[in-house]
C-alpha cells in the first residue's frame, strides 16, 4: 500500500516550491553522502534528503558498540568528530543541503517528476517534485519464518531504537539470557557484546553448520566458534528454531526444530536483511533477482533520471561476474559519492565488489576479501588454496601476535581469488592489500614482488602473503598440503615436529587410533628408523614452516605418501 | 689486500670436496635466505654460506630494540621462534646447508671457480670451488669525513657488538648523555633508545635541513622533529659535525661547524652504509654508479655463474626507472628467495624497488612508498602534493588514532608517484596498499576503487586514500591545497573554522601580522560580513574537511583568493 496514497493530498504551493532539483530518500549512509558531495559539486542547487527516523547520518555499524557500553552516549554516534550533533540545521549550515526528517516518501510520479512525502506523525502529505531522484533506501530485517510473540525483547537488530532497547535493560541487570539467532556479522558481534561486555549467559544459533556462513570457509569460522566457546559463549550450529514463545512466566522461550528448548531474558534476531526496495518496485524501476533495485557503474537505475546505491541495490561481483547483494556501509559511501560525481558531470564508475570485509570478535581480527572456496567453487572456479600461520612482527618483539591466513586461488591460471584472516594479530594490511591485487586482476606471482613496509615493530621482514605465495607455489609443484580441518585416517602416522615441550602444551587433537611421533625438526634426519617409509606420513608444527622442511627431508629420504598439515596449530587454536 | 693471498694456502683435499656446488658469502638476510630456499628447492646439492663474523641470521633490524631494553636477551635475535640457536648445526640439521662462521672469503678466482676462505682467528685458508656463487655480503657503515678519537664509544650502529657495547654501558648508568650523528632511520630509532628507554640525555645532529632526509618530505619530517623535542631529545638539523675529540677528562667532545661543542659520553655515527662491494670489485664483477654491485633481474651478476642480493646490490626503482641504492632486510629476504628460485631452474624476476620503509619513533607510526616530492621533482616528473589529516577509526570508536598522509602524483597523467604517512594510527595499511597500487602503475582514479576492509573497530568507512583522491581531484579542479608548511604573507586572512573551544586549546601558529578569525563552519554562512572579499583567505580546520566545506562556502559567496591548509591543524602537532 506504500505507492498508493490512503488519503487525499494537501498542496501547499509554499512547500513545493522549496524542494526542486535533487530528492534523496534515506539518511544514514548513502544518502547523506550523495547530498554532502553533491552540495560541494554544484553549491547552487537544491538538495533535499528526507528520512523516515529521527536520526541521519549516524555510524549505524556502531551500534554494537553502543549496546555494550564501548561508546559511552549515543550522541557519539550521531555527531561530528567535533562535537556537533549532525542536525538538519547542521547539514543545512555546514553541508548545505536540506534535511527534511520524520518524513517517508510513500509514492513517486516519475511521469511528472514527483514525489509524495508523508509526515509520519500528523500523516500530513506533501507533493514535490524532483529533477533527479536518488534511492537511498538502505536495508530492512528479514522477517522470521517461524513464529515469535509480540515482545519488545524479541527484536531484530538494525535501529537505533534496537541498540538503546537492549543497553537499557542491560545496564538495569533485567537481561540474564540471550539468545542472539543467526550467526552473521551482527550475530556474532553481539555475541561478543552480550556475553563479553555484560557477562549475559549468551547461545548463538546458526542453521547453517558454521557461523559467517557464506564469507568464511567453514575451518576458518571454526577458529571463530573456538574463541566464542573460550568466552562461554554457547554455539548451537546447524540447528532452527521453530517457534519463540513467552512461557507462563512471561519468560521467552526457543523451541528448537531438535526438539530441545532454549529459556531466554532477550531475543536477537540475526537474520539478515534485504534491500528495501518495494518503494522502488511499485514506481517500476527494474528490480534485481537478489531483490535490490537495478544499477549500472554509475549507479544509475532503469530510469535515467532515477539513482540508486548503498543497501537498497544490486551489485556485481568483479570476480564472478555474477550478481550480489551485500550490504555494507563502506559499499553505501562509495556508492554516494559515485552517484555525486556522475550527477555533477564527472562520469565514475562502481567496479562492483570484492567481498571485502573485517569484523572483530572478542580477541579476534577476522577479516576477507574476495571468495571463499566454497563459494568460488559454487560460481563455477577450480579452486586450490592454502593455509599458513604468521606472526605479524618478528616473534623477538613484544606484543607479536598470530594470525592464520587461507588464500584461494585458480591452479590453472594463478589468478589470485580470495583470502581470509583470522587471528589477534595486524590482519587488516593483507586484506587491504589482497583487494587491491583482486581490484588489478593479480596472479599468485605479483604477491611475490609486493614491496611491504617493514620495521620490527610492526611487520616482519617477509610478508604472510609472500609466504602464502611461496607457498602456493610449492604446492604447484606437488606438495600435499592439508585444511586445517583435515582429518587423518587411522593409517596415518602424524609427525609432530614441534620441541618436545610444545607439543605437550599444545597436542595435536589425535583420533583414538592415530599413531602420533614428536620428532624435532631438528632431531629429524637422525630418527628416520622410527617412521615408516610405506605409510601414510602428515607433518604438523605450529605454523607450518617446520612440517613444510620435515617434509622435504622426508621427501628427500624417499618418503612419498607425505602431506602436511596448513596453518599448522595455530589454526587449531 | 683482501683480493690477494698474504700467506701461502694450506690446501687440504679433505676441505675441498666437502664443499662444491653453491657457496654463499655472508650470512645476515639474503645469504640464509638465499640458502634455505636452495635446500629446499635443491635438497641434493651442497651448499655453503660464509660469515665472517659469528652471528648467522640474527634480526639486525631488530638491533635497536635490543639495545633499547625492548628485547631483553640478545639471544632472542638469534634464535628461532620456538626458542632454537640458530647455530650452524641447526642450519645443517633444520635447514639443509653449512654454516661456516668465523671465516671470510678473501679472494675469488672466477677462471679456476674456487674461492679462497680464510679462519679469522687462525689465520688458516682454504680453497674451494664453487658451482655458483652467490654474494651477500651486505653494507658497512659509511666512513666519516671528519676525525674520529680511538674510543669504543665512538661508534657506529651496525652488528651485534655496537647494540651489546650500548646497552651494558647504559645498564650499568655510564651514559649519561649521547650525540647521535646522522637523522636516518638508525639515528632516529636511537634517539628513542637512548632518550625514550634509557632517560639519556640525547641530541640528535643531522647535516641536512631534515630529518628522514630524501625519503620523506621536509613538512612531513617536522611532525617527527616535533615528537622528538616533546620527548625532550635536542635535535639539531643543517648542522655539521668537524670533529669529534676526548678531552682532557677523558669526556667526547663533538666540534660543530659553528665552532659550538656538545660535550657527550657515548657518540652514534649513524651516517648511512655503503654496499660490501670491495671483494666483488675485486673479483672484476660490475660495480654500479652507486657502488653496489650490478645485477639483472634474476640477481645475476655481469658473470652468469654469481648472483649477488641483499645490502651489497645497486637496485633500480619501478616509477624513476634509475639506479638506486636501498639497503633493507625486506628487499635482502626478497632476493634470498628469488636467487634460490632462478637458481632451482624457476625464473622469477625482481621487479625493482619502490622504497618502502617503515620506523617507529616514539609514538609515531612513520612510513612511505614510492617517491617524496623532492625525489619525484629531482627525477624529472612535475608532482602535485595533496596532504590530509585522518582518524583511523570512527572518532566515536574508542582508542581512534589519527594519522597525517600525504600523496604526490603527476598532474599531467594522474599516475600515483608516492605516499607518506605519519602518526600514531594505523599507517601501516595505506603504505602497503599504495605499494601494491605503484606496482600495479596505479593512477588516482584506482584508489577510488579500493574496497578496503571496513569495521568500526578498525576503519573508517571511506578509506584516508578514499578522501586523498578525491581531495587530489578537487585540487585539480581548482581547489588551492597548501603544504602545512605554508607561511601566509601578512595580507592573508587566516579564518579558523574549527569549534571556539578547539581554536583555543590549539591555536594555529599565527604570525605577529596575521590577522586570523575563528568562525565555525556552522555558523559560516551567517558571518559571511566579518571577512573581506578582496583578500587572500586561507582556511583552516583540524584535519581539513571542514576548512575545505568552508573555503566551498566562501567560493560560493564570491570570494575568489581562496585557499585551505593541507592536512589542518593536525599536521602541525
Amino acid at each position: 500500500m506504500r505507492g498508493c496514497l490512503s488519503q487525499p493530498l494537501k498542496f501547499s504551493m509554499d512547500m513545493k516550491s522549496n524542494y526542486s532539483d535533487f530528492i534523496i530518500i534515506g539518511g544514514v549512509a548513502a544518502g547523506p553522502k550523495t547530498a554532502a558531495t553533491l552540495a560541494r559539486r554544484m553549491p547552487n542547487v537544491k538538495i533535499t534528503l528526507f528520512e523516515k527516523g529521527e536520526h541521519i547520518s549516524y555510524g549505524a555499524c556502531g551500534l554494537p558498540y553502543f549496546a555494550s557500553g564501548d561508546i559511552n552516549n549515543f550522541a557519539e554516534l550521531t555527531q561530528t568528530s567535533y562535537g556537533l550533533p549532525r542536525s538538519p540545521e547542521f547539514f543545512k549550515k555546514s553541508k548545505g543541503f536540506e534535511v527534511i526528517t520524520g518524513t517517508e516518501v510513500i509514492a513517486i510520479n516519475r511521469a511528472t517528476k514527483t514525489v509524495i512525502a508523508r509526515n509520519v506523525k500528523t500523516g500530513e502529505s506533501f507533493e514535490h517534485t524532483y529533477g533527479k531522484l536518488i534511492f537511498a533506501t538502505g536495508a530492512l530485517p528479514n522477517t522470521p519464518l517461524f513464529p515469535i510473540p509480540s515482545s519488545d525483547r524479541v527484536r531484530s537488530f538494525t535501529r537505533p531504537d534496537d541498540a538503546i532497547h537492549f543497553r537499557t535493560l542491560a545496564e538495569r541487570g533485567q537481561i540474564g539470557t540471550v539468545l542472539i539467532i543467526g550467526g552473521g556479522f551482527i550475530g556474532c558481534e553481539l555475541a561478543e557484546t552480550c556475553g563479553g561486555m555484560w557477562g549475559i549467559e549468551t547461545t548463538l544459533m546458526e542453521k547453517e553448520n558454521q557461523l559467517l556462513p557464506y564469507v568464511l570457509d567453514s575451518e576458518m569460522s571454526a577458529i571463530i566458534e573456538r574463541e566464542l566457546e573460550r568466552k562461554k559463549i554457547g554455539v548451537l550450529t546447524n540447528t532452527c528454531i521453530k517457534e519463540i514463545k513467552l512461557n507462563n512466566d512471561g519468560d521467552l522461550l526457543g523451541i528448537l526444530s531438535n526438539g530441545k528448548s532454549i529459556a531466554a531474558d532477550y531475543v536477537f534476531l540475526c537474520l539478515g536483511v534485504h534491500p528495501n526496495a518495494s518503494l522502488a518496485r511499485e514506481t517500476g524501476l527494474k528490480i534485481g533477482e537478489t531483490g535490490g533495485i537495478v544499477v549500472n557503474g554509475k549507479m544509475q537505475t532503469s530510469d535515467t533520471d532515477i539513482y540508486a546505491g548503498g543497501d537498497c541495490v544490486e551489485l556485481y561481483h568483479q570476480t564472478t561476474k555474477q550478481k550480489i547483494y551485500m550490504p555494507m556501509g563502506s559499499l553505501a559511501n562509495r556508492h554516494g559519492w559515485i552517484i555525486a560525481e556522475n550527477l555533477s558531470g564527472h562520469e565514475i564508475e562502481f567496479p562492483g565488489v570484492l567481498g571485502a570485509f573485517l569484523v572483530k570478535i572478542f580477541d579476534l581480527n577476522i577479516g576477507a576479501v574476495g571468495l571463499s572456496q566454497l563459494a568460488a567453487q559454487r560460481a563455477g572456479f577450480k579452486t586450490r588454496a592454502i593455509w599458513g600461520s604468521f606472526a605479524d612482527k618478528p616473534d623477538y618483539y613484544p606484543e607479536s601476535n598470530s594470525m592464520t591466513l587461507k588464500m584461494i586461488y585458480s591452479p590453472d591460471d594463478n589468478k589470485l581469488l580470495g583470502l581470509q584472516a583470522i587471528g589477534n594479530g595486524d590482519i587488516f594490511r593483507r586484506i587491504d592489500v589482497f583487494s587491491s591485487f583482486l581490484q588489478n586482476h593479480g596472479l599468485i606471482n605479483d604477491l611475490l614482488s609486493l614491496e611491504h613496509g617493514y620495521a620490527p615493530p610492526y611487520a616482519e621482514a617477509l610478508d604472510p602473503l609472500h609466504h602464502l605465495a611461496s607457498m602456493a607455489l610449492a604446492q604447484e609443484r606437488g606438495m600435499v598440503i592439508h585444511s586445517p580441518d583435515y582429518k587423518p585416517n587411522n593409517e596415518t602416522i602424524i609427525l609432530d615436529v614441534r620441541e618436545k615441550a610444545e607439543s605437550e602444551a599444545e597436542p595435536y587433537p589425535v583420533g583414538a587410533n592415530n599413531h602420533i611421533i614428536n620428532i624435532p625438526l631438528n632431531e629429524l634426519t637422525e630418527h628416520l628408523n622410527k617412521l615408516d617409509y610405506s605409510k601414510k606420513t602428515l607433518v604438523i608444527c605450529k605454523r607450518g614452516p617446520r612440517a613444510y622442511q620435515a617434509a622435504l627431508i622426508l621427501k628427500n629420504a624417499g618418503f612419498e605418501n607425505l602431506s602436511i598439515l596448513g596453518g599448522g596449530m595455530q589454526a587449531l587454536i
